[in-house]
């Protein structure tokens, strides 16, 4: 199977990497990280094994061609890109697999490819990028592959199985969207407050539910908070779980029976995580993009859009704008 | 694929007839409707279109030999044949899928095959066996498949995409057991209350929740009730939601999330149903035997187990093995 990467940060490198050591043909659509993964390739140190692979290399996606499939993994603030490195990638019988974050990946790829060619693939990863090519697999990895607005086909089937063979441990959801809302009930908590604390406690303690208007923010920078920190902390742990259960509220309003008790059953599960970074959080720290519309925008309309009020995310978008805009572009 | 379907029954024949249908070699494995089959194949009516297959007809498993995938389709009150039709089918390579109803199904292969052999088909299904050879697919038809006590492998997800080329749509879960509790929540009130009407509303009316001693039993017999006649009446829906809730609560014990919004939606799903007659109805209509065990004993048992109380579900036992019994042997 050809497949090409595109995005080759943590997650497209890693399923990317995976795919290539079991024998596939895998091209990376690389910018700045080309020279060192031409030179040395893919490094993936795992607790299941370090392995090294040697993907073929490209700056721009006419070198690649039309692949079977297509791994997207660019971060979501770059979907723009998507106009102009998807179209020589893909053929009519091409998969194309958002492997990104949030909601509204797949809708962006369905302005510019029919639909029954999208598929979302959810990433339940721990992984860190630590320099261009070296990926640190911290744990878990397992995806959870659905198609766009419709059933599982077969082919969905064959890219789980390939999936499984090359190590990674796969699922097939009858409901992709429903997939996604379960999986932003740990995302948005743990990937924005760990943000958001870099505008302080206040920001939240004072804010009221009903208005996020009064949001105070301290001139000093406080730090960003790892998953261990937040849930160290009582007032955090709060704050966590009130946004998971306005996440779970949205999410049974758009007709996903989500039970509430996925609320205490994320924390538990993160608390053996130990402390980790969400992407979020080195997103903010590198002084690049948050990805503001899909994790958080997006489902703060959807659930507008359906009548539930989400008081706690509103006010989180409110601090994480404020926050994203403090970061120099460029 | 060379496939065995053993237990000609509604769902094995519906599902070894799909695959026949695509070109794989299907075997039946028939006592009663052998000389059925063997004449006029299986016809199948379906709102997707009859058809009729010519499956391979055998009489004892020793004339099929060792097949690629096993399809159970026994009733689970016949779970002790596994014993003799089994070994001659099943190779170190042989896929085994019960396609049966409720719990210890799995466990009861896991005492002849090794685990990883074993993989549950959990049927969304409405069928009716008309005649011998003549299958009425009434809706629905989707599979989820899951490996017993493991993570689906990629053997699974070939499987599924074969099921889904077979027009059979089919998801691959990571959790088998939480998907048959899931299911359970269905099954247990519908198959129990349909069965159980026929005990009279009394028995259920007067139970104290606390105590299942206390089942009044009319010595004539009511009907039993099909899904919307259960769904008619204000008396019967509130015992399928209590029954619903009991399930879902056991479930959670046994930890799987199911939310409580899950019994609400299962009724109105039900409601678009119409008129259907669940299995066991059709059981207790034909004087066979109930599968108690599996629907009912079975999923009290694991609650019991797990200090979860579940009055309503030990009344239905009381009534269901109360009324099973007089059926005549034979």
């Amino acid at each position: 199977m050809k497949t090409a990467v595109v995005g080759c940060g943590a997650v497209g490198s890693y399923y990317g990497a995976r795919l290539a050591r079991a024998g596939d043909e895998v091209h990376f659509l690389l910018r700045s990280d080309y020279d060192a993964v031409r030179r040395q390739g893919v490094l993936v140190r795992s607790p299941e094994g370090d392995f090294r692979v040697r993907p073929q290399c490209a700056r721009r996606p006419e070198e690649i061609g039309v692949a079977d499939l297509v791994l997207i993994g660019l971060k979501t603030t770059a979907n723009a890109a998507f106009t102009e490195l998807l179209p020589p990638l893909v053929g009519s019988r091409t998969m194309v697999v958002t492997l990104q974050n949030g909601l509204g990946n797949e809708e962006d790829l369905a302005r510019l490819l029919p639909v029954q060619q999208i598929l979302g693939g959810l990433c339940f990863v721990c992984l860190n990028r630590m320099a261009p090519g070296v990926i640190q697999h911290i744990g878990y990895g397992q995806v959870m592959l659905g198609e766009f607005q419709r059933p599982p086909e077969a082919r969905t089937h064959r890219l789980a199985a390939r999936f499984v063979e090359a190590g990674v441990p796969c699922s097939v959801s009858e409901n992709l969207a429903r997939a996604h809302w379960e999986k932003l009930v740990w995302n948005v908590p743990f990937n924005g407050l760990g943000v958001a604390s870099a505008a302080g406690w206040d920001a939240f303690a004072q804010a009221d539910p009903r208005s996020s208007s009064c949001l105070a923010r301290p001139a000093s920078r406080a730090p960003c908070l790892t998953t261990d920190q937040l849930l160290a902390d009582a007032g955090w742990t709060r704050l966590v779980r009130e946004l998971m259960l306005e996440v779970i509220a949205a999410a049974r309003a758009l007709g996903f029976a989500v039970p509430e008790a996925f609320a205490d059953e994320q924390i538990q599960r993160t608390r053996s995580m130990g402390a980790y970074r969400a992407s979020t959080l080195i997103d903010f720290e590198r002084g690049q993009p948050l990805e503001l519309r899909s994790l958080f925008l997006e489902p703060l309309r959807q659930a507008t859009a359906a009548g539930v009020p989400m008081p706690r995310l509103a006010a989180l978008c409110e601090v994480l704008t404020d926050l994203d805009q403090r970061i120099p572009n460029g």
